[in-house]
């Protein structure tokens, strides 16, 4: 097992980011060739490089219109590169979940592969066979459901095509669409908004907490992990839904025009889309400035660990919540569903909230210097980049060679996980003998 | 001692909230006196109390110029509000450093008429003397330093009147200015830029931290708090200074059309002023985008505990800083400076920053709603206000009936303290006999 993570002596963040990049310069080079652009030219090299890092990372940013822009084969190629990145995660992050029962916290995380030791090789084969099943048992329904739809609108071939290439792209919470403009044509339609919604939030949660949903448990014998993806996945949606209608309900540009039904299913996958699918039914550029904050700080919390989706995830804001729960109401433990929560998750869950922060900072700083665009929509853009949905206003296309350069880093740096890069590029640690003595200090 | 505390079965929470409304309340009726304004019609009530809780809170928001709009009156009725809120906010959180010595964690500051049977009234009243005795020595210095400047270009009876609001507002970091245009036009000048700053700074570190300097202490000596207090803001000061000579140099709006020495001194100002002053020697609605964001997170941050400055605090950011250093090197304590920080301390640091970020996030949005200005400018009309900064891009005179309201409750909850608040606001806690079985989650 050491030898299979240990190949020339790297850590696994190290062979992580090398594997993302490997499949992203391979796919790069694809859409570079004549036959992937429908203008037979290929993509220019920097463009084919930022698709490929929002395909492989799931995120959905595109520069160039993924529907006019590319030829079947080119976008064949992106789903491709969807279902790998989107296989990758979802297996090596279900295994770090897996792991959890075993107390690895995050700062055992790159010392992974002495941790793998425990495991028998054949053991994570299973669980990688187990993960590519359900992953395609999941998008095969869906897209089942789709060509019910799509059938009814297009011929056979082109109908299949499309049912399959949206569920890939909704599962994996990748948002990539060959329509041209996401779903904005069934923004009232429930067969197709039910569909990618239910996909969205299944691939969100991951798969571990799938695997506990179908073993048909009851919620109080669940993991608390799965218990907090699952309350805090419904309190994001239900608050989510509630406050995309207060704000855009009277928007004539978003739902203002919508009868009331079609007002609510807006609402709802205006909620789920941020989590982090990137797909949208209305225009995000004509939502108001207030809608797209509120929408920016559910794209920064994103989904739950173990899935396909970003952000500093579900659990992370979970802790934090239960941390300010517990200090308001005077409590000495942190305490979730009748459990307690270790200090060190906490901190955890802190450090990763800080980093993230520090990103979106750092990156949307740069690019108030380098772009043209509102600030509100350039941090939007880098909270989008960063929590892997793909959501955005409409300045992508439009960004400087710096600024694609950089929503690229940004892509790659939301998907390899913070902590891990920061873990990664920090030198090796030592373990300190010396316990220093307490002393208080005051905050606030 | 209890009695003192204790009246009428109030927590110390709703003593303090009560004491600064009652404060509030006279200061406003008093500027609605005819004689209070240049139009002799005095104030209108709702424009009297956002200004009477702008200068209690110390922070310098103001919806009418004061210099032209107030008379002598008026002005010294604003001196005077802030030199009691300076004081009030002082002594009251001076005597919770002194009580962080005695294991006082914010969980117990609602308790504090309990903790406190443990100082002899004598001993309180000493300490408010104290801090009475070195506000109006460093005051007069500070005005003696600022007489020698303006009196080169007043008459003797207004260059000393100049001096000493200038002095008081500086050093409660309030930022009201009788020039008109803040210190825009001493945007060069040594002695204006370096008395305003080391009054700003002496004011932003606290009470508890200037005493411990005066008893000439090497700096290995000093509490764990002081220490933290100095570097944070050194680190922030010079941070700051970098930050902000880098992003405005080649402003011709703000630094770039002035001399390099002139240029480094306006950059220095810049860097302290959000912490949290509020006075401004170039204009603040002219910045670069980049700029007024990057100032957004300095005012957010602010200044020190049992100092006038507001925000979460050097010491709340300091705690978390170090959270995150200790996670990344693979510390199993947080460790600063050969000390361990308990994990209290951190939940504490924790949980301000949650509320803070809600609150920030929160008025924001309701803000861009309810007004018409740019996203950018509202956020930082909302980080000044919590912050009791006191900087604007311009916005505030502007604000809508419910914007002023918003920004008045902004100010007073930036100013009684987040988590004194929320605790308030939280019932009665029982502590908890049972404790729940541990349980890992996965974050991030
Ligand atoms: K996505
Ligand atoms: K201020």
């Amino acid at each position: 097992m050491k030898k299979f993570f240990n190949l020339y002596n790297l850590s696994s963040a190290q062979i992580l980011s090398l594997g993302y990049s490997t499949v992203i310069l391979l796919g790069a080079l694809l859409l570079t060739l004549p036959i992937a652009t429908t203008n037979g030219q290929g993509m220019n090299f920097l463009d084919a490089v930022f698709t490929a890092t929002s395909a492989t990372a799931v995120t959905g940013l595109i520069v160039e219109n993924t529907a006019s822009f590319f030829t079947t084969f080119g976008q064949v190629v992106i789903m491709c590169l969807i279902q790998i990145g989107g296989l990758g995660i979802m297996s090596m992050s279900t295994l770090f979940v897996f792991l959890v029962g075993k107390r690895v916290t995050l700062k055992h995380r790159l010392m992974i592969q002495d941790d793998l030791d425990q495991f028998e090789l054949s053991g994570i084969l299973q669980l990688v066979k187990y993960v590519i099943a359900v992953t395609f048992t999941i998008e095969g329904t869906g897209a089942l459901l789709l060509f019910t739809r799509f059938i009814q609108d297009m011929p056979l071939g082109k109908a299949i095509y499309f049912a399959i290439f949206h569920s890939v792209s909704a599962f994996n919470n990748a948002g990539f669409d060959i329509f041209g403009n996401s779903l904005e044509n069934f923004t009232g339609d429930i067969t197709v908004n039910l569909t990618i919604t239910s996909l969205i939030i299944l691939g969100g949660i991951g798969f571990a907490v799938i695997a506990e949903i179908y073993d048909g448990k009851k919620f109080k014998n669940f993991s608390l992990q799965t218990k907090l993806v699952l309350s805090v996945t419904a309190i994001l949606i239900v608050v989510g839904m509630i406050g995309a209608f207060i704000l855009e309900h009277s928007n004539p540009a978003t739902l203002g025009k919508l009868p009331l039904g079609d007002k609510l299913l807006a609402s709802y996958f205006l909620s789920v889309t941020p989590r982090t699918a990137g797909f949208n039914t209305v225009p995000t550029g004509a939502l108001r400035s207030s809608t797209i904050f509120f929408v920016i700080i559910l794209m920064f919390i994103g989904a739950s660990p173990g899935s396909t989706g970003g952000g500093i995830k579900t659990t992370t804001f979970g802790a934090l919540l239960a941390v300010l729960y517990s200090r308001v109401t005077g409590k000495d433990d942190i305490e979730v569903y009748k459990r307690r929560l270790d200090k060190e998750v906490i901190f955890d869950a802190l450090s990763i909230c800080l980093i993230a922060l520090t990103i979106v900072a750092l990156v949307t700083t740069i690019l108030t210097i380098t772009e043209k665009a509102p600030f509100l929509d350039l941090l939007f853009e880098t909270v989008s980049a960063f929590g892997t949905v793909g959501l955005s206003t409409g300045v992508t296309g439009n960004l400087s060679v710096i600024g694609r350069v950089l929503i690229i880093l940004t892509m790659f740096a939301g998907r390899v996980g913070p902590l891990t890069l920061a873990v990664a590029v920090a030198e090796k640690r030592h373990k300190a003998n010396i316990r220093y003595p307490e002393e208080k200090i005051l905050v606030g």
